[in-house]
């Protein structure tokens, strides 16, 4: 068990019981019996120089913001209607700072109808940038814990692309310090992939299309979205379900950026993405018989589904292969932990 | 008009309208058409050189995060029921930090019944707390705007004794440095009064069970919790309301502790509270007739209330004295000014 995972365990030993709580810590968001039907909330905080770099745009640090939180109730197959935003930064950057992070988050939310109503600022020596956000569920809300042995496991998106969006800004940082030419910087990577990557670490989808129609449809049994890394986040799949999520190796969606700058970094593209994290990608199980349905991507999606693997009986999630299976329960990003891949 | 509410002025013009948005960003918390009636949230984020000490321990930060989101939900007459905890430190704090910050947290929620459903942890190289709380009003939702010439102005308890407090912290970390004898450190200044200005600092008391009476009655017209000092949050209502507050010198209440440490410190203890901060007092209009009912205080809402002023016709917040009017609604700490009284 990961350090924040045994964090949330110990929390919710100290919570009394309620009645009205139908979910309470350690899901992507919080249900909460209301009127008639569930409020679903979640929050995120993103801190400087852990989830963005000191030089990132204002802008961008509120739209990512409010995308990582839109994620965690698309996990909840629910639709986001209001959000909180709170900012923590140093005074001499002037009130058109946080006015800027307040237009991104609003930028973001706009085309979901999410409602900016509230928040809080202070100074502070570093940014920090904290929102709540709620909304409710059309259908029945998605939780991680409902996967059954004999369900397959589908994954929206081409995972990995985040972690090396990261990687290239360090990249194209690192050489720019060296006075290195500004192009081509990367043998076998184009432009347009260059910023297909970039792209994916500074500006995520977040995947509410798909989100909603799974809850509506009724037809996922657990989501979760993929910020940590596919590995650590298919085991808390899992581990919520008491089964054993079973990653195929020769299914996992590796986009052509991905692999060409994999190349570049000798790295196993396969190994970036279970341990890479902030794709924001939805990984959820589904009984066989829907996976006509979702491999025929909607464009409202905005991406495409693959179907990754399958639930069997067990516990842990493991990386199938030639060789057999590897356990990758615990590749990805543990914020309590030092020195994980991509947040150094 | 201050920085801080001119930022609020900035966001709200970037904000579509929303028919279900009752109460925007600019009030102590918003208001959400939800169901039969409406949600009242509110969020705060608290950080550390700036609203706490370094040195602070976990479980007073986590009291004290909670306490000022229950301040602000007291203040709009509601009563509080769920919250979201997120938390940033320094991972070599360990999980204990966080765990102990919660802790403070729930025992600060239990007597109102108030529940955390989840929240979000983050490594940072400062700790900040953000709680994110809502609830219902059982009557309308008491805002900052609905003050009305002839009205009187009440205030809750002791205001001041929290400036005190955090002053004397730092006189008392001064001495201690200085390794001067610990006891007896100020003239006039008994342990108990001491101690009573430490926790009014420390481990303020929110306002919950006068706010919801105040909310369930009707008899307040607006109502503002005194987080920046008595003079910018008078100002802050009378705004809201288009009106003018005006407080009366002799009736602001200073209690024997508050009044001795202004002496030791040779201050003017009514030009303390007015610029004070951190009180979490609550601050209201309401009509003549419900003077006697509001000053014969009930022993569930844990103080007294005295009658302050009165609203009249004008605009902004005034201190009424022997000498005339002196303008008082821009004393008080502005969170994206620097230099203010209590938290350099």
């Amino acid at each position: 068990v990961r350090r924040e995972d045994h964090f949330v365990e110990k929390l919710r030993a100290l919570l009394p019981p309620s009645e009205r709580v139908l979910v309470g810590p350690g899901d992507d968001a919080a249900v909460i019996a209301e009127g008639p039907g569930a409020l679903v909330v979640t929050t995120d905080l993103m801190v400087e120089s852990v989830d963005f770099l000191p030089e990132e745009q204002a802008e961008m640090i509120g739209r990512r913001a409010l995308a990582i939180n839109l994620s965690d109730l698309a996990a909840m197959g629910s639709r986001p209607e209001f959000f909180l935003l709170s900012i923590a930064f140093r005074r001499e950057r002037g009130e058109e700072f946080p006015l800027a992070v307040a237009r991104g988050a609003l930028s973001r939310a706009e085309p979901f109808g999410a409602r900016l109503v509230g928040g809080d600022l202070s100074s502070g020596s570093a940014t920090v940038v904290s929102i709540a956000l709620w909304g409710r569920a059309p259908g029945a809300p998605l939780t991680r814990s409902g996967a059954r042995p004999g369900d397959l496991l589908f994954l929206s998106g081409w995972p990995g692309r985040a972690a090396a969006g990261l990687r290239l800004v360090r990249r194209l940082a690192a050489f720019a310090s060296q006075g290195s030419p500004p192009t081509p910087r990367f043998v076998g990577l184009s432009p347009e992939e260059e910023r297909e990557l970039l792209d994916a670490h500074r500006d995520p989808e977040p995947r509410v299309a798909l989100g909603l129609f799974l809850g509506q449809e009724g037809i996922a049994h657990a989501a979760i979205d993929v910020s940590d890394g596919l590995g650590v986040d298919a085991g808390r799949l899992a581990r919520a379900s008491g089964v054993r999520a079973v990653l195929e190796r020769e299914r996992i969606p590796v986009c052509r950026a991905v692999a060409s700058f994999a190349d570049v970094e000798a790295v196993d593209a396969v190994d970036w993405i279970l341990a890479g994290g902030d794709d924001y990608e939805l990984l959820f199980a589904a009984p066989p018989e829907t996976a006509a349905k979702l491999e025929s991507a909607r464009p409202e999606w905005g991406t495409r589904v693959t179907r990754v693997g399958r639930v069997e009986e067990g516990s842990g999630a493991v990386l199938r292969g030639r060789h057999g299976d590897r356990d990758v329960s615990d590749l990805g990003y543990d914020h309590l932990e030092r020195g994980t891949p991509n947040h150094e």
